[in-house]
């Protein structure tokens, strides 16, 4: 998973990008840059000046001098990169990429994955082509240089038309910024304004991954580039927002990531043209009626809490559906909402000596429980999602030990049975919990709850139709396994080509 | 403000306390600190190997390697220091300090402030006592170093009998812990057990801020150090824990810090023999019955949101006691819990360029409003307190703009008229909320409420003596003006006595 | 200029291989790095670790356990590289570079400057290559990543067949070391022998610029790469040295450097199949005929004295022959080499402040006068060559102060006309001293002294041609402005094409 | 070994501490310091900015801009720090101490050893004095601190009267320099002028180890402190330069250290009078009628070849000795002076890898051998003293390699049989080469020379008389066993008291 920002005719335009990443940064850890244009006096010619290294934005970008000088510019873009394995170490792989060829300076950032990557380093690896970085996003890069076609946008058309897979993409020429979604749009990309006059009265445009980042720059939100969208930002058209726009061949139909909603994207965030908070919650709102909680006997409420943070919305869905639902008039409420864990949000890079309780550490590093809100009750934890399993299991445990009566686990989607191509960074399907077990009792008795309910993938899909003005489709491949494009499941991770330094 | 841990008879003890003060993370993050014991076999004498730096405790120790090396030994002590103004750039200020003097090595963490150091330090200046920080926790060390007494247990209770103000405090010599709180007690320290065995079967012990490090550690919560008791643990006495206790000169009554209740200390905590979130709870209903919000006319239920995460259970109590005062039998309830705004728990260190609209950036930066949650909604915001106002206006702003009807602001504390002297960091009465206005409603207009109402004094208290079973006195100088020891109010930051590198 | 070294079946090659970019350290002082190659046993291939940074040979390589772990095996190159205008910011463009392409990997290091490179780097451009860095050496790993050869060797002499002007190269394959000199030899690389047992009792192989950096490792001078010889060493071939070895296209003459002799090379070295020391020698011999230092007519010996270091060698020689010429049977001598100068070897990268008397501070850290040695005397000051000018002038001022009667100055090469394209660091033509005067008056009026003479050009060739046994052509363009390949003055510095970190 | 350096009232003080320590860089390579004297325009005192860390002066400044900034004022102490055993790591070791007392700033910089430091130390401990450093130099601070005299200056007298042995000092009042000097006399410190208008017309006063410090910033030499001399100076003198000078308790008689002549110093330096390069020279000159060189029978010169840089005035010296001796009226010279041995000036801190050839390979990357200079011919290498005997031994060794006939060995000193505890860094004597034979056959084995001869101590004693006008007194402990003042044998290092950081 990565965030990527963009932005054109701005003020500041480096500095506006860095808070876009800012707002971006759940989306990757890992390594943080941002590109500017400028023109070089000196020498005379435009010049891409650039800012990048390992840790998050605020580690980066610790010198706001930067901003003024080296990043000064009113064009630029950013890009935020998740910790994925192996490549962790390689520097040339961090984003934005920059290169100057025939054409001009060219900038890049990408968050996705190419299904056909491979082949076509294979094919530019036997025509003498050096590549410098791991990345399947160079690719793209020498698909370009080496296009036939003479115009800039032409080369560009003529290279994502060659790739395959799940891209989000935004480049910068000297000139222009370009947004480009893949025809079947797994990944979300929108297109923002800021009413702040520059460069004679026009406002500014920008593109991010999501709209929190609109929000806290003050940006309105426009519209999300559409699957297979092309569009190519020239400043003269800044006044008026009619760019151009290209179509790249289209596909059958989309498959919008549907784990952004689920997990990844902010509460916060409008993506794939609906607030995440509220598809988040109406997850939970099916789920209570699929699978609702048990009353409590005794006469106590039954207490909901959610797995913090991601897991609030929907657990509050939850509650509030089971109360809707069964509780009669005149009756009170018989479940409520509660903070039954608490998150230490300071965690950061905490390292965990390998023993027999490190699983166990590195979940209380996280997570305590609030022992007078759990003991003697009915308690049901709501999570998101479960991938591997082990986190949940502790948590179990630990509310057990805060004295619950009775734990039952409720998840707001289906069980994760695939790995993710296009994109994010789910474990092998050996390593996934739900293909661990026979079925839900297995399931259940290992992670040592007394009941345990996933949403299931009508729930899940008619939550995401009704809350959706315009309904489009998802991918839903990792609760599935039916993947919308073709995947070549990759070896190792290859081997860094070209390390000059 | 501080976090302090100290641990006695452990396995590993340098790396419990570095989990230690990853629990304490939240009492300070600019620097961070361990120590422990070893024998240095070449030299054939005891010695406290170090690791501190400024940072997160995560920043400071990176190296896992440390802790089987560098920093070997069953005894240790952490520290976590919080920003003071001034001080931030000399690192001999990061504690836990260590000298050697005729009696061996001593290493010393303190929470606190001592009101009478400046007047200790003048007289050690005349005698030509030469000082190497701006702390004044080194008064302390040089109280013991000069002291007549022979035994060191007697020597650190001649210095510790000396000063005043607020302390907690952990020493550590070459075979001893000693943790000693002021006869104030105004910070908090408690003793926890763990039951692994060790040496000859004996289990370890260790001294903390707040009992959440217990929890991390897997450790059992023993009791509080007494305000006035110094405690010296000793590991032949490990197996008992009938460690020998000593008595500092009495004071009338004791003075805990009522604000680690509103603020400070984690939900998760117990502190001064009683739950944080429980009494948290506690107020957010006192403040319910003190302060009710108002029903929506047409319909709709009031929406109550906290400000995210310290308010979160004051929120909880707030709302859920509205609708047990007011929900008559057989109605649905009128007022909601909701999440309305959404923190970004990456912000760290990040910069904001000065201008016109770097506080408002600096609020969005950390916060982001759901607007399907506020629209066309009355909206009570929940907050512990407020200390300049310049964020809670910028949030009722934001809250507005996502379309609420109304907006209503409660506090859970009353308002803040005066700084801390015992180690909390409070701004100038001057730059205090509550002293710019004449009255609530002036208060009111410029934060830009419907209503604003504080939790008021009698409340404060009665919440605290409720839910704690032996009420004990606290301190509410921030609150009233009160102060329980007399105060110096200081003047500029000293500079640094002695920096030899 | 930059100094080249590589290794094949040595135990410890890469520490080898530090210790001869030690001794070839006055070469370069810019960067430094180191290359072998090793197999990756977790992805089954081979690979090539590199450690590559700015600095000097022992500032890159701080840590002794990289030649165990990152640097093993028995086969590696390095490269000193100079400080060059422009591209010093560039960690992209520190050599030895490396590459992963169809046929493996493959590393190279370059010493000298193609002449060709910027037309070559245009078609490359045109076709959509993507270039990493400035330097003219990437465009043969282009040559030889996109050569249609299918044998490696045949590649590689493809590549070098192609490209223009000085270079003597050192490639790596995964199991091949390949030296290889230009047509015209423009710089130095031999081939030396340790007879130290490794693999099955065969010896190890080195190439290095100069000879000194056989004597530190213990190697055996064996002979020179030839100019336009591509020798291709394996390791089955080290047991006999019975290397494979192919012609470039030949050259009407060879054209070796003959400013190596005057100044580049170290005393110490062998080059170009003579040692330094007896021609630089030799120099001050001839130039004792040619021009010959005033007699003192006090009776008191005229004193000679070098510039400390590169010229001691000179100033030695030339006071040898003088009183070898001018004394007489029975005349004791009436001139004596002194050390009239000393010099701090501690400059580094000393910083002055702009100001009217920068340029004398930047002397005299470097110089200063012993003035018992130079008081009421008359004084030659003999230099290797004069470049820009201003340091003599300086060193002649102080001379003068520390009380020399007469000051005389020898120059033991002629004047430096025109700038180096074949790799030295010449600044351009209207900045060097010899261009920027009338004639010989005007040059010894404006350095302060009371005669100048330079070396000339027969005497400079006659010493060189006499002392090496086989006389080889040179290049001496520097003072003739006759170049033997022809040049094109290059622009700017180009721009970086491909940054990606 | 230390080298320090004192200025006041000169413009850009600082800027000029780093060219006088830059000078002075020989005297010591482990860390470098400057501290001036400020005004805290915001707290209203006066203040001392420090500079300091490990490595060469170039290494610890690097940017130009501190001293516009932090190091701005007109008065300034700097420090260079030779490596001695083990305090290395201590980064509070680094000089000039700067501490904060009751009479204001205070800073000091050493160079010497103090004899009494332990039992000073000692008495501190048991009053409770808490020591920071490791270095006998803070014992001084904590003398003047809690002396019971009232002035400043009577403070300083009262703590260097107490303190014995080898202290040449700078200190830095905050408005004044004061140069101290012990009775004996035992290191160089000498008085300068610059005379720059600064301040209402007056020079600036510089005070250096060396008076090539001197040099480099166009200072003229006034004076030596004298033994037992305390130098106040103040700002209002400087335009006369009669400062105030106090006399500490007088000696029976001086002691200045012999070796400063015979190594330590630069040869363009004046000390104790005299410029060390005619003394060095005298040196070599009555050595060569001590013990003369051996003619060549084959009618060959004999070649006299210095181990470089130290010893080449010497061995200058005692080549044209032997002539003007040997070499009767009519007869060509039988000696002559050459370059046999290359000292590669990069050398640094380059890592060996223990093993056999470790100390073979450590000479190698200092020194290669001239062939062309040494072959077939008898050689006399001439040293100005011998340690450990290693180096020299690997040396003749090569020399012998070269092909040298036969090899002498010439030392300008006598034997060193006993440690300095006056501020040299000697080893053991057990480790010393003269103590582990029985006599000089048996070195002269050891080495593989034909011939040994070191110069008496007579010798050594009448060639500094001579070159000396008024003939002082000098300690040659290393060489006799007789100490000037009683050593206590230290045993191991002292462990840091005080490690705040």
């Amino acid at each position: 998973m990565c965030g990527i920002f963009g932005i054109i005719n701005a003020a500041d335009a480096a500095r506006k990008t860095y808070y876009g990443l800012h707002a971006l940064q759940h989306r990757g850890q890992e390594s943080a840059g941002i590109v500017t244009t400028a023109y070089d006096a000196a020498r005379k010619r435009a010049i891409m000046p650039a800012i990048r290294n390992f840790g998050l934005v605020t580690d980066v970008f610790r010198d706001d001098a930067v901003f003024q000088h080296k990043l000064a510019g009113d064009m630029a873009i950013g890009h935020n990169r998740y910790s994925t394995s192996g490549s962790s170490t390689n520097a040339a792989n961090i984003q934005p990429f920059v290169v100057h060829y025939r054409n001009g300076n060219l900038a890049i950032a990408h968050n996705g994955n190419l299904s056909n990557a491979t082949q076509l380093r294979q094919l530019f690896d036997l025509n003498g082509t050096l590549f410098q970085t791991t990345s399947d996003t160079e690719v793209i890069l020498h698909l370009i240089a080496q296009s036939r076609q003479f115009r800039q946008r032409d080369q560009i058309l003529d290279a994502v038309s060659q790739v395959e897979g799940a891209f989000s993409l935004i480049l910068m020429t000297d000139d222009k910024l370009i947004a480009v979604r893949d025809p079947h749009g797994f990944r979300p990309l929108m297109l923002g304004r800021i009413d702040e006059a520059h460069n004679q009265g026009k406002p500014a445009w920008c593109v991010a991954s999501e709209s929190c980042a609109f929000d806290l720059l003050g940006a309105t939100y426009v519209r999300e580039i559409q699957p297979g969208e092309m569009l190519v930002m020239e400043k003269e058209a800044c006044e008026t927002g009619n760019f151009e726009s290209y179509l790249l061949k289209p596909t059958s139909q989309t498959a919008q990531c549907i784990f952004e909603y689920v997990y990844f994207s902010r509460p916060d965030s409008r993506i794939f043209g609906e607030m995440v908070d509220k598809v988040r919650r109406k997850f939970g709102k099916t789920l209570a009626h699929e699978a609702p909680a048990p009353f409590d006997s005794k006469g106590k409420r039954t207490i909901v809490i959610p797995v913090p943070d991601s897991s609030n919305t929907s657990a509050m869905g939850y509650a509030t559906e089971l109360n809707k639902i069964y509780c009669h008039e005149g009756e009170r409420d018989h479940f409520r909402f509660e903070f039954g864990l608490i998150r230490n949000h300071y965690v950061g890079r905490t390292f965990i000596s390998p023993g027999q309780n490190a699983r166990e550490l590195k979940v209380r590093l996280k997570f305590n429980t609030v022992e007078g809100v759990l003991k003697d009750r009915i308690v049901v934890m709501v999570d998101d999602s479960i991938v591997r399993g082990t986190t949940c299991r502790q948590l179990v445990k630990m509310v057990r030990e805060a004295g619950a009566r009775e734990v039952h686990f409720r998840v707001t989607s289906p069980p994760v049975i695939s790995p993710c191509y296009y994109g994010m960074d789910f474990p092998t399907p050996d390593e996934l919990f739900a293909n661990q077990f026979e079925d839900i009792d297995g399931m259940a008795a290992w992670l040592g709850v007394d009941s345990l309910a996933y949403l299931s993938e009508e729930g899940l899909l008619e939550a995401v139709r009704e809350t959706n003005s315009i309904p489009p489709n998802y991918c839903t491949a990792c609760f599935t396994n039916k993947y919308p494009v073709p995947v070549q499941v990759p070896k190792e991770t290859e081997k860094e080509a070209f390390e000059f330094v």
